[in-house]
């Protein structure tokens, strides 16, 4: 019995199929980072920060929840702790974070990023520490080149309407000469610079329920620079604001929604509930869905008439925890998987669009696995032969975004879809370390497939096959995006 | 390493153990296909298919769900296009079909019906297409033959109440001679035909809310020779066709259905709401579903009486797409799953007509793989002893009719029931060739139980085992229906 | 190809790496069963059962739904059948179980506690059954011995707020001395005895709409030794109730229920509701969730000041068969897997308690497996730095005690939380034999683990992961419910 040393070059592949089809195929593709968190600030300003904990555990809260789980205090995690104090504690963590994504990322971006082979634990941490927080301070290790450096030819940042993409544009008029730290990289002249892209994401304007509402409509209208009294403004103002970023590159929209919302609805009644919550009124839920159905759907057919790519993150269920909410606000750990029906209402919603000629190219992700098989059977019925892979089931997302969940993911897609017409990975993350993520992805794609080959489930021509392996981490999503 | 050949003698075999139980024991089964969509009248017109696109293509929405996501227009899957450039679109998105069963099925069927080896692709499209059609032309290519060759005994169609069953009374009064393309059968002589049963699938007169309820209620007294005024009228025209479908061979209902419907009901208010509903007023939602509820319990009570078996298909989300549904029709390719909640209504369905001894033989299937756990479960609250497996965890089906989906459903039935009493596969299909998916269902079966053998997790005991494997794939079904 | 011989010393263990972990660590830890059904008084007794049948058979519903799936008639399963008789028909059965885990169950218990090697089937049954029947009436099968054999240290029962803890009582004050039928035990001298704990289980006063309702209230006011007339009155007799079961060593609470409560109440509306049902009078399914609620509430607050664990195994739909049920009563095998939606209200109840800084260290159990990603996500939302694990998702239950069920759960947990931080295994069984599942449990555990280092996604440290299969199997328990 030989054991595999861990995370070796041929990392989560489990035979010689699936090592040619990752290190052949698969690791040579270029990164279309299509959907992710990153500060565009961070990236136009090209800053080093200051240290490994700014980069690595600031605003990191997967690394948050498990530091929670493991009893480590607040004053570690989001607290006042030196950065260094911060850094031990987690690393004190990570030696007990095995088998949760976080032990083979954590390892992967130390290896890939710093070239640091050991293990983190208690005992290196401090070592571990300086020695990556003084590589971050090189030029080699800005947010530009850390993207440059691990192949990245285009990130796409969320975005909200209200945004004056002031960092977007920013970006795009420059352009610094690469430092590599990857010596796998050789950038022709002149092709060294990734895309900055931004997509818009108007889930503010949806979520009439939310506290912020009517301080968001008064944002919205400012940056619309036009009043918003009814719903034919607040439609006119997101139109408004949609051709704004169209004009900055902008081609993909983004929804973080617990469900699809398709109620029937008419423009009267939406407008008296938008009015009333403007004025401070209290609206019912089921008044919330008929006035969320309907700007969903104006945004929808707006997305098609432009030729965008429209996204659907479903299923979350956030800010579970109101003490801690409180304290840290939102997106600093405290959300989870909910358990909503979702099958119904996203069909009448895709119908809807699509009996107006007005179906926009289509991205779902489900963050209950359960659902996997609702959303990669759903997609079926939308494609219709116009557009290649035009409806696709999402790569697996958040808590799903390790081995199981995504295998999970490409299993359930291969068997109700095409595989072969999938767009593949995204990191969907706010850290500038976290690229490793599509190797993770592809390698667990490249697995697979060999495994298939392997066992005579497929064929073994490994050229076809390392072709549909290229499509899916790299040329589907540039044909998809058209970037 | 040794690399499998892909489709071989020992496909999805993975250990000697499997290939012992799939050679020597499963594969020498006779075939009870107890439940599938062929025509009636192509099976007792002993027809042949006038070329591979006819037989292969048509009607198969699964392939044309696989066509239309890689973006082949509609002209080519449905429309005008000759039966070979249809063809031709087929054999090209083939390649891209990996790891969906349609490439597996694909090649299967080839091989088992026409020696065809290769892998289909567009440059030998045209030539596999001329290979076959001619042999389809045959006689040992007439309907009959396609199936007596794959050893098929019973073959169990679905009808509907109104159906005359004139093809089924037609084949049971013929008898035409074996041709064989299949050197592995040999039947004794005068055993050759196999049996053509029809089954009850009364769909279209529970689901009240259909456009089309109103017509169908008037073919239904047409075909009852009664008038239907009254839901008693309904009960007696439904009651009379039961009889009449009995006296025709029919032992088994099937329905397909989003969920049970067991609302509490009383006979004046269902009357009621049916005779709302003929006269064209609009009922509700909650009114529909007493009405079903009423429907569906007298219909259970009345295969108990005949000692029928029901069967229930839970969960589909049909006609999705309402643009290409409106130009092609229902089960073209635009269904999906769904997710409503199946346990509760399905338990209380039971209960009620155990309660009055009226529980016929039951088999249970679901749509969404999510639900495995809920029926594996629930067949047990209602195996009372009286017959052996007489609740059914029903095989994968539609969607989950591929490795992933049979070996999960196989294995939660293990888990929560007994396998060994398991009545296995079915085609559920509209298509000739689709019998191998037997053979796939076996092989699957065997290489469960030869890796739990293998594993330790099973005794070596290859007869005993090989036994229950001979039980699944024949000899429980043969008991369970008494065909 | 080697085939590994049926439950071998190396069952479940698939390479060396689970080996190692599991003899060398997880093999050696003492049994917490923090949570089961055992009798109190059968321990207190020290009683010998007369027979296989009464010790093996007589209320294990598991078996007899297994029996019932195969055919034998009740007489012989919970009827009048002499115990030979029903041991023979189980004996029947149990090669048809193949796959299911009561034929792993079956086969270790009768290795682990009586030495039999054989597989049951009928030859062998009588035989059997004598030989076990007499080792029953030795000493060293009494019931305290058959749980110091299996080196057991806590056993926790499940307890009515009603009950008098006369049977625990009594044992704390004995002391009996093991006789041994396990040779790898030697207990030091005067640390041989297990420690006997109740736990508080007050289904009875949550469920309003129980038909025994108003007697259980009853019941509960003598208990109490005051007059419940009251809501309030009810709160401070399950109080008094609780202070009582503290005293006698009562640290863990625990709920079965279908989903948890948490609509918002006021106390006079529950006043009411509580006094018009036990005034006779009938209550809405509304009102019951909101009577639920609040006692719900008012239990978990009541948990948190006396530092107890509080558990919620959620999920069940029980009593399906009302006909049987009626005969039998309850827990006869007629229970399922539900599958209501669990987030939302779980997350608002969780909430609620820890806004209020009422938060007990509490264990999710979910048993639809469909909802292992929304208890395993849930968890990380309470997990706030304070205890490490304070939130546990509870170990596979009931249906889902089984391999897959058990795999499922680990791996959900170790994607989405602290594998590490995990309590482990409980039995939850009502029988005395049935101390294997914690064997069962920790060889998958090492063989999960043991795999991930052989593939190379663990470090091949096995100290290190040792000392964690030990935390996980033995002291985390240990230190969480302070035992």
């Amino acid at each position: 019995m030989t054991i595999k040393p861990f995370l070796d070059d041929n990392f989560l592949l489990e035979n010689r199929m699936a090592e040619i089809l990752y290190h052949d195929f698969a690791a040579k593709q270029p990164i279309i980072d299509y959907h992710n968190h990153l500060s565009p600030e961070d990236i136009a300003s090209n800053k080093n920060f200051e240290n490994l904990t700014a980069i690595w555990l600031n605003g990191d809260h997967y690394k948050w929840r498990a530091m929670r789980s493991f009893g480590i205090p607040e004053h570690y995690i989001t607290g006042e702790a030196p950065p260094l104090e911060k850094f031990k504690k987690w690393a004190e963590t990570v030696p007990y974070t095995i088998r949760n994504p976080l032990f083979h990322w954590t390892h992967l971006e130390l290896r890939r990023y710093f070239d640091v082979d050991e293990l983190l634990t208690p005992y290196n941490a401090e070592q571990v520490y300086h020695h990556c927080s003084e590589l971050l301070q090189t030029a080699a290790f800005s947010t530009q080149n850390l993207l440059r450096n691990m192949n990245v030819e285009v990130v796409c940042t969320t975005d909200d309407p209200v945004d004056d993409l002031h960092y977007h544009r920013q970006y795009s008029k420059q352009a610094s000469p690469l430092q590599s730290f990857n010596p796998s990289l050789s950038f022709p002249k002149g092709t060294e610079s990734f895309q900055l892209l931004p997509a818009f994401r108007p889930d503010k304007s949806i979520l009439i329920l939310n506290d912020g509402f009517k301080n968001y409509i008064e944002k919205l209208s400012e940056a619309a620079g036009m009043a918003i009294q009814s719903f034919d403004d607040l439609l006119q103002a997101l139109t408004q604001r949609m051709d704004y970023f169209h004009e900055n590159g902008c081609r993909i929209a983004d929804h973080g929604l617990e469900q699809t919302y398709s109620e029937d609805f008419t423009l009267g009644e939406v407008n008296a509930i938008f009015q009333n919550r403007l004025s401070g009124q209290k609206i019912t839920e089921g008044e919330a869905r008929r006035y969320m159905s309907a700007v969903l759907y104006h945004l929808g057919c707006q997305y098609a008439d432009r030729g965008w790519v429209q996204q659907y993150h479903l299923g979350a269920l956030r800010n579970n925890n109101a003490r801690l909410l409180g304290q840290l606000g939102p997106d600093t750990g405290f959300d989870s998987i909910g358990d909503w029906a979702q099958a119904a209402a996203l069909s009448k919603y895709l119908n809807r669009l699509d009996m107006e000629g007005k179906l926009a190219k289509t991205i779902l992700y489900n963050l209950n696995p359960r659902d996997n098989e609702v959303m990669a059977s759903m997609i079926g019925n939308f494609n219709d032969g116009s557009v290649r892979g035009k409806m696709q089931f999402g790569s697996a997302w958040w808590f799903l975004d390790q081995k199981d969940g995504m295998e999970r993911q490409i299993n359930a897609l291969s068997n109700m879809g095409l595989l072969s017409c999938f767009i593949g990975m995204l990191t969907d993350s706010r850290s500038f370390l976290s690229f490793p993520r599509h190797e993770y992805f592809r390698r667990l794609l490249c697995n697979l497939i060999g495994k298939d080959i392997h066992n005579g489930e497929l064929p073994n021509d490994v050229n076809w096959l390392g072709s549909i392996v290229e499509d899916i981490c790299y040329r589907n999503a540039k044909a998809y995006f058209g970037v």
